[in-house]
């Protein structure tokens, strides 16, 4: 499964990445790199092409031992030792920030990881999902993203849409802010209740699904005309992006804690971003209107 | 003390205000909040003036009683139970980040803290410290803040101004990127090692000496005129100060996870911020005389 997995999320990186440079204009910067306690990663970064201010698409291959630290989080109460604190992980993680305001910036992040030989019951899982963060709301998108992941969901008996709409909207949560990231998706982690056949075959189907899910809207915003206070609006919601990723993210986190390669985990950062003091929204505006599905996530497939 | 204190950040807050307000050209706008649990605060933010980009003073008086999760951080060991959980707080925290990238941003914070009724050792303490953070480095700006901090130190027993320069080089790691926040300052915390009329007398003659710290170093460098470079690069180290204080500052993550009032908390937040990916200096350049001096702290007062 290691192989397969690692295999799959380069071949995943390939496509995406020949599809965003076509739609971009520029071709990515690719940065190869090694971790010093064990494998690496490819980490491939758009920047100053035609439709996007900045997007990386990371892969990554790596092993080692878990940290005192990182075995208590991840033991599940009880206590790891000798061969059970080897881990292997490998995953796909990419996010795109378009220019256009009124096109959603994406995230995706597939992964697989092993505990020890990764053979005992709970010593490995998969993890992983993605979600829609627009500064601007357009109903039609968020339904469309959600129903290629809907369908991935449906494809295989051992995902659960519903839960997993419900952990996303749980886990993009900015508790200071009382507000979603963006418009949710799906996320799922500690996947191991079918085979590593079964789960590998749904998470392998929702990352080939990306760009079905994505493309189709960016291609209707990405030439939108906007305003200079709609960029400033898309600028702000970068800045809760940032607040997210900084503040929250369990991935971001534990890169920053654990001798990562910074470049590569924060990628994810927006180009710019801005933080007015004491903003405010005007009533009844487009602003306004986002802002109340991310303070009460919507179930976008209801009707 | 707690009236003795409260009283002089807001008097201290009244002066840096009106200095400010003077030189930026702009009133600030003020916001008297409440906390639910107890007290409240006085904030001023400054922005779209003509030296400041976005700045931002604010004064609190709050009492309550201390969560769980944070009685055991600040139990020092001991369990704290009954009276003891109660908790005064009052303090002055200002950030100010001008347009200009020759001029730096500064950070001064200054407070005091009481558990219990602040009678018993260890029940109550001083902290606080004043930081520079240039996007460029001039010599005898870092010089000169260092000096007057020395100063202030020297006229009080109870301070050691070679122990908080260190401290502030310590607290302001940011650690994933091997860099400090800015050139420093003092920091120092848990100050109870004389009386607290002593430990006050120094505390106040810090904040009274702010204006005189910086304000020389912005007239010296507010309107140097600068290359759009030279402005990225400025907004590449903002986004430097949003890492530092989303990921490290203790009193940010605090604010955070205490529902307090957000926009004082993240007033400290430039307005504007840049990531780029993978950006590199030019060797011998100024930026990278810079990040020698982030990556190597000097002892500015050493010759």
């Amino acid at each position: 499964m290691r192989q397969k997995m690692a295999d799959m999320v380069h071949r995943i990186q390939d496509e995406i990445c020949e599809q965003l440079r076509s739609l971009d204009g520029v071709d990515y910067r690719q940065d190869e790199w090694t971790r010093e306690e064990g494998g690496g990663g490819r980490s491939r970064v758009f920047s100053g092409g035609k439709v996007f201010e900045k997007a990386g698409v990371n892969v990554s291959v790596v092993h080692g031992t878990l940290s005192p630290q990182a075995a208590q989080s991840m033991g599940g109460g009880h206590e790891l030792k000798g061969k059970d604190l080897d881990f292997f992980a490998t995953g796909i993680s990419l996010v795109l920030h378009p220019h256009n305001p009124m096109a959603p910036t994406v995230h995706a992040n597939y992964r697989y990881f092993e505990r020890g030989e990764g053979e005992k019951p709970g010593s490995w899982w998969f993890g992983g999902g993605a979600d829609l963060t627009p500064s601007y709301l357009f109903e039609e998108d968020a339904v469309h993203f959600h129903t290629v992941l809907k369908n991935a969901c449906d494809r295989h008996e051992v995902a659960d849409y519903g839960a997993y709409k419900t952990w996303c909207d749980d886990y993009f949560h900015i508790k200071h802010r009382g507000e979603r990231r963006g418009l949710g998706g799906i996320f799922f982690d500690d996947l191991n209740s079918a085979s590593k056949d079964e789960c590998f075959a749904f998470v392998e189907d929702c990352a080939q699904s990306f760009l079905s899910g994505y493309l189709p809207i960016l291609e209707r915003r990405k030439d939108l005309t906007y305003t200079e206070q709609q960029k400033d609006w898309q600028q702000i919601r970068r800045g809760r992006y940032v607040e997210f990723n900084l503040v929250y993210d369990r991935g971001t986190k534990f890169g920053l804690t654990t001798n990562g390669r910074i470049e590569s985990i924060l990628m994810s950062l927006p180009l710019t971003s801005r933080w007015e003091y004491c903003h405010e929204v005007a009533s009844g505006s487009e602003e306004e209107r986002l802002l109340q599905v991310l303070r009460e996530p919507k179930d976008w497939l209801s009707e």
